[in-house]
């Protein structure tokens, strides 16, 4: 199959449900996923996995257990392996991730939020 | 140390010389790094590893040689590993890419573009 690029935004008009990461590209080990978010996620961690994420649209806090970390459009942050984290959101976030294909959304806890991502 | 964010404008403004990627990040096996670009890059691929190219600023033209790809800004493409490619920017491109540690800019070609990558 060709190469073919990505443009974000059209990408991100494909869908309006919240928590739920897509699949918008895949390199070496990792998956690039965009998500949408508002409102508060679980704690958790990932055992093995560290996690990235790039806010493209709006304000993420990342809250840690020693630190709010708040991230604006482009800005980014690293939360590496075993560092509990809960993002939160005041107003709808647009976000981007990068992960190894085997990161679950929720880490270590598996609950009604755990989402399977999927390819848009 | 403590999990620190990072502003990509504030990067940028640390330098200004072109085709030298800067360290922004690491995660798991790979680095996230930033560069600007000017001009016509080497043809060169990479044996092993994908290479993911973000535009964040300007147009970047990503020579194939069967395809032409052209990134604005919000838009991005993988090149796989083996695939041979040549970017060109006729006006300065700020660029985020996401490549496994190992990789080198110039991939199978070493020369006087080559350039190790450092940390900002």
């Amino acid at each position: 199959m060709a190469i073919q690029k990505v443009t974000l935004d059209k990408k991100f008009n494909l869908f309006s449900e919240q928590w739920k990461p897509k699949i918008i590209a895949e390199l070496n080990d990792s998956h690039v996923k965009i998500a949408k978010l508002k409102g508060e996620f679980v704690w958790h961690h990932h055992e093995k996995e560290d996690e990235m994420f790039l806010v493209l649209k709006g304000t993420l806090t990342i809250k840690l257990r020693d630190q709010d970390i708040t991230l604006k459009q482009g800005e980014l942050v690293v939360i590496p392996k075993g560092v509990e984290h809960k993002p939160v959101a005041d107003d709808e976030v647009q976000l981007m991730m990068i992960e190894p294909k085997t990161t679950l959304n929720t880490g270590n806890v598996q609950n009604e939020r755990t989402a399977l991502p999927e390819w848009i």
